[in-house]
């Protein structure tokens, strides 16, 4: 049965999920996908995943040879690490803390075609991609024992990726994840000293030096952060103030789609077969607009290899310094809208 | 000038190191290093590194054609992460926080002979290894601005070994690593509650129980721990209580040396091309012998691939829950002797 177990030591949960063990690549050694595998998330192979959850067409679709039509299917994990059903109150067990695996584990699987990267999606396709996003945050908020519900996305086996075919997935989680946690803490805490939200400072400080912006749109920013602790770590941010991801309006989500695909296309024309992770780190559902917390994307490049060091320190070793990863990143960034 | 940047939501630092990238196979894609390449490490090669801070020699050694002798060999890298100059002082700059990469950064050859895994060493060279560790750490202590010395280990590019012969490495830093004083509070914490150190108590559980327990010896327990992040990760663990790894007696060292062999090769007999890290999370320098503190030796298997959600969420899924993994490393765990 899966659950939860919580390290006395550092706070953090681990997911015991025993049938991830059979996913397409588990265990093997690190490599590209053979091209000849039968991709599960391509059109007309609707029947290798479980049945959708929710299903995007395009305004424009007609396009009858397109199984039901679809352009952006959203599916239960083949290979879930949490379930529907269960108690999302921890429980105690001599000096150890478990839980029910309850939540919700899906796969957003981004376009028909046979594509690995966001930036081979059409405008329509990343549009309805973010529009996604957002309403798989509003649906798994109704869900019973959910508390947050985490947006990612896996590029390359490096990063973790079992399949080739652009997808993303949403993972609902039985308490807000430690990550998302720590960060709303020292938000507010750096609201109290400095009565500006951080990332706003961030944003404008960046806004006007220059020294470590990557890329900007009327309402977003694209970041390297100070501290990156990759070469080339970047975030995504709204540059007006907003809490929850999931309250943009259509024409803030359309211009988001457009950004992203425009930041992600600048750090590929960098780096061949480049491997990334990203996620949504957003408020906790159970809150009302915060003004010290501010949602964001983290694009986090998997350019170097965390060794002994970081995991024993917890500490980073970044050869590339924001500044430089900034320069080049901005010296290819002549928008060709 | 390389620096420390500390991330001003995580508290986490980061080490700009800009030569590193200069390192032998930085950014190039995971693979096994080319067996034609020349080995900085193996005997008769000693110019191709740093000269030696120290050398051991093995007391029965007595070939002439083995260099000037040397069994165990440190040097410092020669891609050093922290300098030895500097101030260690935290500097305050508009929001953020950095300080001097002051510190130090050595690796310690483990064996001139080219093999790559530590169940390849001879007892004599394991034990002069564990010498090594004790000495540099109780060598660093004396070096103004460092306040810690960690110990690892990268076996595997997965890993992020960059050189295929056995070799360790040490970093002293400016500061107590975050990953180590997160461990200081939550054992003062558990101290209180409890009464017991927690890793008597852990210790104690598992060998009356042998739920997780993987290996022992008189002085020496192997557990998985109740919350292993990854498959068939380890700690190693004194029986009797000790914070400091470098108060050791020399028989203690003898036999960490030889259970720790042991432990690795239950490990490796597991898995093929075996990549791992393990680090030493001993007691900071200033700190007189802790009744909350236990130091121990992190064994951390590379098998699975972090990906988004273990970077977005701080949570990790296991395939594999410690008790099966310590029921297969129990199984093959005959002790030879």
């Amino acid at each position: 049965m899966p659950h939860l177990r919580k390290d006395p030591l550092s706070d953090r949960w681990v997911i015991y999920a025993e049938g991830r063990e059979q996913r397409p690549n588990e265990f093997e050694r690190v490599e590209r996908r053979r091209a000849d595998a039968r991709c599960p998330f391509c059109v007309g192979h609707e029947e290798d995943t479980p049945p959708a959850i929710a299903v995007y067409r395009s305004v424009a679709a007609t396009d009858a040879s397109n199984g039901d039509g679809w352009t952006v299917r959203v599916v239960p994990n083949k290979y879930p690490a949490l379930l529907a059903s269960g108690c999302a109150d921890p429980m105690q067990s001599g000096i150890y803390v478990l839980c029910d695996a309850v939540g919700a584990h899906e796969v957003i699987v981004e376009t028909p075609r046979h594509v690995a990267s966001l930036t081979q999606l059409t405008p329509e396709e990343a549009r309805l991609l973010m529009q996604a996003y957002c309403d798989r945050i509003r649906a798994l908020q109704t869900q019973p024992g959910i508390k947050y519900a985490l947006v990612f996305k896996n590029v390359g086996p490096e990063a973790g990726a079992s399949l080739e075919h652009a997808h993303s997935q949403i993972v609902g989680t039985p308490m807000v994840p430690s990550e998302v946690q720590r960060e709303l803490v020292a938000c507010r805490r750096l609201y109290r000293q400095h009565k500006q939200c951080f990332f706003c400072h961030v944003i404008q400080d960046e806004l006007d030096h220059r020294l470590r912006l990557a890329a900007e749109s009327d309402r977003f920013a694209a970041v390297c952060p100070y501290a990156s602790r990759t070469p080339f770590e970047l975030w995504v941010l709204p540059r007006q103030h907003q809490s929850h991801f999931e309250r943009q309006s259509p024409d803030q989500l359309e211009e988001l789609a457009h950004f992203l695909q425009r930041t992600i296309g600048l750090l590929e024309s960098q780096h061949t077969q480049f491997a990334y992770n990203y996620f949504l780190h957003t408020a906790p559902f159970d809150t009302a607009p915060l003004r010290h917390y501010h949602w964001h994307i983290e694009v986090f490049p998997r350019l170097t290899t965390t060794a002994g060091f970081e995991w024993g320190a917890g500490y980073y070793i970044n050869p590339v310094p924001p500044e430089q990863a900034a320069a080049v990143l901005r010296s290819n960034g002549t928008d060709p809208t």
